[in-house]
């Protein structure tokens, strides 16, 4: 007899999109899913079994809703681990597990991370203030990051030259190397408890040139089959080292000599995976159901070329969100939109994103410029 | 400026599984559903934004519920029409509408419309009691059918010789010539009030000899470009008859001359359509949305080709569902589970579906009778 996945408490810490699109995998699971959020309106609020209004940092809030579940994992790695290592002492299987969700807040030890296991990475310094960042004057130009609590594009900053000095962060972070590169690609891998590790096909990143977001992702990336098998290769190492259970979307650069460079890496659902819940045989969402319930991993591969765009809301709007465009957009064949239930937009709030397939690869770009054209989030 | 999808509450009446799939897709409309349901316990309880507990037959139970909604739907059809056209006229957008509600729901007045409308049927004589149908013995081999109510199999029963006489229903019913045909195909098709059609091609379902279910589904049916056409015009020819706005799935009969027959038609997603979830550029929970709130349809064509295997409870077994052989079957590639979310399972009740994809048509029978070895439902 096989061991019922229904009779199973899933518990997520965040409500937001990731959660969203992740009940609706788990619907066809039957599984029962927690939420807690500290948003009474989180855009899973309708959608789970039971919704917890509260603090994702705070223990006491982390720890009494974690006791409620068999399972306990993340949509967003701001949360209290120290709370989570409580509940794994206990016997709760928190995935993925609490000292890798720590070490990944920190893009310092991340880095250090990288260093000790020989994962290719930019060189770095960690800085501690201000000050340290300014003597470090002869290392730019760089990229100056928090340690913690970046997201988004938040806590991100470039530090082309002595100039940009005055800017840098006042608060642990560090200083990396700006690279030069090709790409950005980015890989998602997957693990269970078993063991069994699998990879997607590698995407390519096109980030939008002021805020700092993807603005269009490509699937396939635009690379050989030797490039994209090193890139996932080196993206299962890191969930291997990292000794991970989960879903782990490693952030890449292609230098412009064909090195690979493990930029940042989050262990949950990414916005560079959204196009597989119509591009791939398995979706990310899926995938990271089943490697923390224990289930074997699904297959991979691409079942037809993809982009995807994120829906942020347009500058200069903030109100109760308006779709535009829709309709129009809704015509063409190939084309997904997933809004987030989010009431309210704001200048650049991810408010939703749009999958577009294609017969072949070539056709993407042209037709996701055309459909960001269309769709507007205003207010 | 586009209408906002957001703004508008959808209500449903029935919260099965066909509107957990609906509402699956509804999340990523942004669209606040509501559902009616009478089973406190419904498979949609959890995912609704409101979840009302009620019967559907009911007068003021439909009434009430639908005037706190903007659009009003159903999953099932067997609901109170009198309160719809009540809505109807107060000005609220009922699809599909309540009066083809109302002559669907009887599979008499179906059959009338038919004649009436010079769409091929197999020969019928409507009947009231059970002495009616005795006497028309020299009408069979034919089946009797209940005029309301029939769901599933139930209503439905083969009067194959004089002997069989005795079981007649004893109500308003009908018997249907058998039609010794060839293949059992499906084609669903849509229609939005701007009068836009779109047909999904033709599926072939394979019922299972005892039950009268649907066992296997297959997609693209083992037909000629020709026989689809002709079947997805007929479909067309139907919803435009009926002048119906929303999704309408159309059984047919493929006799072994060649002809086609409409058998039943239902104004909702139906279990013959299931597999385009995953294996169409639209699914038809989708495509119910799009037909009902005014957006444009999606494009039909099949991606890849597919099979649908319901997952009904073993004979035998009733109590807390256990799904057996999951594993197993997941490791596959293109294989999908869906549970609809039932706590209890009977002998036959309807627990879940899989889609299986094959690259190839020929792979798919196989495949499919394999996963569904595999998969029990059992108690």
């Amino acid at each position: 007899m096989q061991k019922n996945y229904q009779q199973q408490t899933l518990g997520i810490l965040g409500g937001g999109q990731l959660g969203r699109m992740l009940i609706q995998s788990a619907i066809d699971y039957n599984l029962e899913v927690h939420i807690l959020d500290p948003d009474p309106n989180a855009p899973c609020k309708y959608l789970s079994n039971n919704f917890v209004n509260g603090d994702l940092k705070d223990f006491e809030a982390v720890y009494n809703f974690g006791k409620n579940c068999d399972v306990i994992s993340i949509e967003i790695e701001h949360v209290n681990t120290e709370a989570l290592l409580r509940l794994e002492e206990e016997g709760k299987k928190v995935f993925p597990q609490p000292h890798i969700i720590a070490l990944i807040q920190d893009k310092r030890s991340q880095k250090q991370f990288y260093l000790d296991q020989g994962i290719p990475t930019s060189p770095f310094i960690l800085t501690e203030n201000k000050e340290e960042v300014k003597r470090n004057a002869e290392f730019l130009p760089a990229v100056n990051k928090l340690g913690k609590e970046g997201y988004d594009g938040r806590g991100v900053q470039m530090m082309r030259n002595a100039d940009d000095l005055e800017k840098a962060f006042d608060a642990p972070g560090l200083l990396e190397k700006l690279i030069d590169f090709d790409k950005e690609l980015a890989v998602i891998v997957s693990r269970n408890e078993a063991g069994e590790v699998k990879s997607f096909p590698s995407v390519e990143c096109a980030f939008h040139p002021e805020h700092n977001l993807v603005e269009f992702l490509f699937s396939p990336a635009n690379i050989s089959p030797e490039v994209d098998a090193k890139a996932r290769e080196l993206a299962e190492e890191v969930i291997q080292k990292l000794d991970m259970v989960g879903l782990l979307a490693v952030e890449m650069f292609l230098t412009k000599d064909g090195e690979l460079l493990v930029n940042e890496i989050a262990p949950r659902p990414h916005n560079s995976g959204h196009h597989t819940i119509e591009a791939n045989y398995t979706s990310q969402f899926e995938q990271h159901l089943r490697s923390i319930m224990g289930m074997p991993l699904g297959d991979t591969a691409l079942l037809c070329p993809a982009a995807m765009v994120n829906l942020l809301g347009e500058d200069g709007f903030t109100g109760e969100a308006i779709v535009e465009g829709m309709d129009e957009a809704l015509k063409e064949k190939g084309v997904y939109l997933h809004l987030y239930g989010k009431k309210i937009t704001k200048p650049f709030r991810k408010m939703g994103h749009v999958t577009i397939l294609a017969d072949e690869p070539s056709q993407l770009k042209e037709k996701a410029e055309r459909i960001k054209e269309l769709i507007k989030i205003k207010a």
